[in-house]
């Protein structure tokens, strides 16, 4: 059979990233208590594709793929890029992938525990250096700080999600970005509590009020004190309960205006 | 051309309904304080299709809703249904169309004048009678009175999306909905608040803590005791900000459990 | 410390459902090759509130669930359910949980495996009964037979996603249905496929146009010759290439117009 | 009342954008045929914050906007960014802003008329100087040219998102740019064709077989032949109708690996 992709084409036109996006695999990552945990894996594919052809041959992703057997590890994703790389003639590769991911955490007070849910993911690519990005996304309480200075009781407060990507120099578990992010917060969100756990959570966020801009600079405060964490961008969405919109800060090492 | 759609069917199954879903129109409403609105409708056009036949006739939706001018009224909803029957030869004609709808609304105690984005809809069908169901998503504060109770200060709140579904005797404005809505929440939410307005919106809901059960409970009050509404679906989904899920109330009108 | 929830609830007023909405939770599902899977499922829980009460408690529903240790069968669904009416004293109890599931499945000339992702769930109610269903969504290629008739060459085919629910006698295996819905359609669809199998799925689905109402009858066909299955709700949702909106049908096993 | 957000912040860290995100708001778009268009734009504007100032004035941001009478043209988003940097003693402005734009088509053998919906946005940012981004997602068809040369009848085929973003010297119509990408494909796509139409695209489509990588570098050809394109981003993405995911091609000038 004719191989249409192999053909050499004449437009002259390089391709930044050619491949398959939104894929869906089973995946097993590294968990800090069980070493393991089964998760699903949300998979973009891509390679870059010299002017000379005319197309990619988009199965060899998902055989490449296939082959590791649903490992998605930092080391295993730099095995991922390579392969994809030889498999495919390309001189770089890049692979994303999103995933739930889930942690076993006891109420403040009760002690009583439950499965809490993190959507995180890895922003991964090879040219001549291999490149690894952490992502998390960890929801929190924010408490106005205006709101409960200018008011007589009470103060509104939210759901906010503070997403991180980080770079870095040495492992640093999923499960400390979500101890160092609900740090930063006005009070950390947990998936069950019972009523004392709920006056605790209520008592103490309101004694730390946070705006977008206080949490995003607390998260940056310990990130530049860790030195495994060699770079960071950290946004945050606050999704305020006294209006439709969501509120939004972001900082980025390096990045000036 | 062969009529594919038109040639006898063997299989000796109706279907129940059959036609077009997603499809984005322009579209003019009625709008209490300037006639009309301009906004955007995104449509489901069903109807049944007979044992005998093997297809319905997909290209006619779209005539019989593009001959209508884009008004979309309860009035035009039967239009479009009876040519909707009349078109396709079919004994019943469903048509749903959701729609962002704007209203101007003025900080409570500052005036100053924004834009609040509701998300609306029409539910119509006709058989041998005409049905209509307007439905609005509202969304509202929410101070949890558990939390406001046990806690020694503060208490958690969040926005909640109040999604009600009417059926009327005489016409009740959008505008109407939101207010009996609004009225039964901790507070109602604005697009722009200054800081007088953030003041008198934290102590209001602080004073009116409601759970979702609340807010659904007088949310069906004020519908029961209004003669032009004849049947209602209260659904109230508030985003929690203690945890990362919902807490959901539903209450409809002759459904038993 | 006070329990509100508990108080007198003067209103009047029952409450259909109340729970949470939106639980992520990790389970374990029941697989036919591999006896059980690993995976992610999205909660719906709710009960009735008789008038008399202010609120449920909502924290119950998570201990309910924890406690059954993530295990999802129908089995467990029921005690699950059990269990929710006790905890918190209801008549009702109401539980759907959606999930993604897996399949290994060989490309069809070449025999290369790979995994394919199906979203599937289960709506489960318990009230003197107990009442279950299974929800498959299954894509599949859908070509044109009218396109194919009136036009001298090609036709044109797209992805189709058909969402059925069943409710069964004995037990039907998720893998049984998908595979009665994938031959009810031009052609199944796969992750993985080398060119001998693309040819050949061109070739077979060319030669099998199937309109979204011919899909919906085949896959009821098929559920009304197995006596496992005594109710089915079909939907077919064919994202038209030639379009920017969706094809649809609809049939429920005794549901008249 | 005390000003929280003017207070001085020890951190000493700056925030590199801080807003709103996800407003909704009616506004006015120009229009080649209509002069002016009605439609609903989807908000997120940011500005810089100093390491000194501990937050922004969130209210000031809808107040900015709404003042400018709902006007969105390239112009007018020089002049909101310029009060928001005013308004808010920024030095850098972002204005990010979606909305779904209509055209009305017609129908390529019968002429019959409809409207067709394409997702439309502008990227403005203004530091020193003023940047401007129009975005154009434009659903197409694209025809299989493997499946198509390897199979003895039929080739698969499907709806594809073509993504542009394009940098202008001088102004060019969403309309252009719709033109050029619908050029650029196996065929265009329309919200109404009759059998005579359906025929013609078919037809068309087949004798024009496209892999994204073809879609991607035949837009290319055409922005690099259009003096008033300073700079693209083209990206497509074509929902596979053999697989159930996504097969991309992406080319942004002056992106080297």
């Amino acid at each position: 059979m004719r191989d249409v992709q192999s053909e050499k084409d004449h437009r002259n036109i390089p391709i930044n990233m050619v491949g398959i996006k939104g894929l869906k695999y089973p995946i097993i990552v590294m968990d800090r208590t069980n070493k393991r945990q089964h998760t699903i894996g949300t998979f973009n594919l891509f390679v870059d594709l010299p002017k000379d052809f005319r197309g990619t041959h988009m199965s060899r992703f998902v055989e490449v793929l296939d082959r590791h057997n649903m490992k998605v590890t930092p080391k295993n994703m730099e095995s991922i890029l390579d392969d994809m790389r030889e498999a495919l003639k390309a001189t770089v590769a890049h692979v994303t992938v999103d995933f739930p991911y889930f942690i076993r955490k006891n109420a403040p007070i009760s002690g009583i525990g439950s499965y809490s849910s993190y959507n995180c993911g890895f922003i991964s690519t090879k040219n001549k250096e291999f490149d690894f990005i952490l992502k998390v996304e960890v929801p929190v309480l924010t408490v106005c700080p205006c709101s409960k200075e200018i008011s007589d009781r009470g103060a509104h407060n939210q759901r906010a999600m503070v997403n991180v990507q980080v770079r870095m120099n040495s492992l640093v578990w999923i499960e400390e970005i979500i101890e160092m992010v609900e740090d930063a917060a006005s009070a950390p969100i947990f998936t069950l509590l019972k009523r004392e756990d709920e006056k605790f959570i209520t008592e103490v966020s309101y004694d730390n009020p946070r705006f977008v801009e206080d949490v995003s600079r607390e998260v940056v405060l310990r990130f530049m004190n860790d030195p495994r964490i060699s770079w960071y961008r950290v946004e945050v969405s606050s999704q305020e309960s006294i209006h439709n919109h969501e509120a939004y800060a972001c900082i980025e090492k390096g990045k000036s205006l």
